[in-house]
């Protein structure tokens, strides 16, 4: 990890450390454009074929039904399943709160507005494979799915060489209510979900992460299509605000698990104390080695960076203008600092609250905006899965109050028939 | 306008009835690439240049100051001034009920988890010119920008010939307290407002409604930059769902009001008397010929339909389908059947409300998803201004609590640093 002075860097020099590539390798953008226009084409047709392709397997069937999966899932252990209970339950608790009742205004006497929430019927969930299987994903976005009342929730995973998916996934699928999984992966699950085909149902909205082929075909078919897309996706990152009160070795832990997400993820420590970094970055070479995905968690340290501050107003500054997806704020004087978070995903306060404490079960979504997002993005959350619908009711005493306003405001933007829409109520 | 029964259209029919162009022209996204990449490139140089090319201005300067503001608002009448302030007041009170605070949840003993709203801290504003001028647009983005207490607004607008800005724009910022106004128009200014320029600052997100050319370049800056924007747009809309109780006078009035917007506009009337729907149409020839803009209303409304359904509940499912900018439930019996709706952005409640009271006055936000975005996207309000920031805090007991579930979670998932980082505050 480089380690830099914050007095010593230019805004230039911030500008350049805080930077992530969002838009990387137009040439995929090829690939996943033949492999969209395909499926449009093709249908299912084209998702054996890319099962065959890309997932080396024949399949007999697209997805797995409730057999299937009750099957699979018989393997979790009864350990695991209460480690899952927990998590599902504390996420659920958490995603439940943020459902509220809105208010109903009247703006004037006889005009009444007010909000209500409707879920977004049909949505569709994307669950990676592979290497990586995620079966906390699955949670994230099932849970607040149910919760909002989502009446169609299409599930995509990309089938392993057996043509199955994991048994975790397989768990959590039944533990949410979900009878079905469609074992289709990369951007052809994107496209299916997008499009629909004979067997998968286009859906108004699609969540998940996934690799740069999934984001690509997220962020194409959302400036094509009328379907949403929860939020663009890049690798994952976190920052540490630490100071003297910190525990080096708690920091290290926490640098490292985000680094073995992938080589692509960045651990960042902004730290008041130059002692604490050394002895953090002590820490991190003695805990890597011995890690299974050392390998990788190198080489996302090697493309990580420390910076050294004077006090935790920089180190605040620093972050925001970073925005990480994960802030972690290692300091016993965090609520001290809380207040001048501008720019973050979520946030971990104080020495014993570990980020992967967020990845599974706290009752946060760790669905997070990356790539300094989290200037404008919020994670995925219940708001995520419904639309706010506004309504308005006027009554005869309402449109006399309204309508002058409203005939002068038309008027002046040269639009008479938005006048005469009221005018014609109040004349008769 | 074409009419249909309902009963005759079969499921492929109804899909075309409710299908929305909305990836239109591929040519222009040549030209706006071009545009967006000039901006990048000469920043202010490149936007003096487009005001000449395409405003047919030679600007001596980007914006209008406080001064400029003042001086151009003084034509505003009393009367006038009355009304925007009207509508000001009814939108600031109803966007303001949407602010509220979140609860502390603690999913298990010693975990602790909220939300917390953070301002996005940079937003620009475009507010459409020429011959569609907006103040109530400036008002809809404006209002809820200062609610969420955006730190930097960046207001463009396209100049006009004189090198100004229409007065009534001019008044609303004085309103709102924005002391400048870009002259930039088209997809320069958003362009300019995503990448910056040496007079413009970059934001972090976009928001306004525009021409093809600003639609498309907001959906390229989405997809290539980390600037967010509010939503794609579409030509605006209205479905009104009538049935014997209704108006057809008042019907008539409200299809013109939006067919005057444009030539693309669309009015659908969704009627359960062929009586009403017959009145409706008459009304509409009869009150057509005497607009301002009958030439474009009359485009619009050819361009328009209506369906005859048997029962409120088909009309519904049909309104459903569509799922309308605006819709108006025409009908006496509209408490019994708001419960059914699923799909609108903005709804009218009743035979008094006409959708241009909620253009203008009462004090729900105008900015609306067209072109069935609404399946899956909400209308601005305070939350488009906001990011929700999770946090969450664990203390000693907590981490106990929490740790074992963490743990078998990581280990499942194979992440296990993720293990370590709660096994070592356990231990230590």
């Amino acid at each position: 990890m480089k380690l830099f002075n914050y007095s010593d860097l230019s805004t230039a020099d911030i500008q350049k450390l805080v930077q992530r590539n969002v838009d990387p390798a137009n040439e995929i953008r090829t690939i996943v454009d033949e492999v969209i226009a395909n499926v449009q084409q093709h249908g299912d047709k084209a998702l054996y074929d890319y099962a065959r392709k890309f997932d080396k397997v024949d399949l007999s069937n697209l997805y797995l039904d409730k057999t299937d999966l009750e099957e699979l899932a018989e393997s979790v252990s009864a350990e695991q399943k209460a480690a899952l209970q927990t998590a599902y339950n504390n996420i659920h608790k958490f995603h439940k709160s943020q459902v509220k009742a809105e208010d109903k205004v009247e703006t004037m006497p006889g005009v009444t507005c007010w909000r209500e929430l409707r879920p977004i019927e049909k949505v569709g969930l994307y669950i990676p494979g592979g290497t990586a299987v995620l079966p906390s994903t699955f949670l994230m976005l099932g849970i607040p799915a149910r919760i909002a009342g989502c009446s169609e929730i299409v599930v995509c995973s990309p089938p392993q060489k057996n043509g199955k998916v994991n048994a975790f996934i397989a768990y959590v699928a039944l533990l949410l209510g979900i009878e079905k999984i469609y074992l289709i992966g990369g951007s052809q699950a994107i496209a299916a979900m997008a499009y629909g085909t004979e067997s998968v149902t286009k859906v108004d909205k699609i969540f998940g992460p996934g690799n740069q082929f999934v984001t690509k075909a997220k962020t194409i078919i959302q400036s094509t299509t009328t379907t949403a897309i929860d939020m663009p996706a890049g690798p994952s990152e976190v920052l540490v605000i630490a100071d003297e009160s910190a525990n080096p070795t708690y920091i290290a832990a926490d640098l490292l698990a985000q680094a073995e997400h992938g080589i692509d993820s960045q651990s960042v420590l902004v730290c008041t104390s130059a002692q604490i970094a050394q002895q953090a970055l002590a820490e991190v070479e003695k805990q890597l080695p011995v890690l299974p995905r050392a390998e990788i968690a190198k080489l996302a340290i090697d493309n990580s960076y420390i910076v050294v501050t004077s006090n935790l107003d920089d180190a605040m500054d620093f972050s925001n203008q970073y925005a990480p997806e994960h802030l972690i704020l290692a300091t016993e004087r965090w609520k001290e600092i809380t207040g001048f978070i501008i720019n973050a995903g979520s946030v971990f306060l104080g020495n014993l609250t570990p980020e992967s404490a967020g990845d599974y079960a706290s009752g946060t979504n760790h669905t997070l905006p990356t790539s300094s997002y989290a200037r404008a993005y919020s994670g995925v959350s219940v708001d995520s899965f419904v639309k706010k619908i506004t309504f308005q009711h006027i009554t005869r005493e309402g449109i006399q109050n309204i309508g002058p306003s409203v005939e002068i405001l038309a008027e002046l933007e040269g639009l008479h028939a938005h006048r005469n829409a009221v005018s014609i109520r109040n004349s008769n």
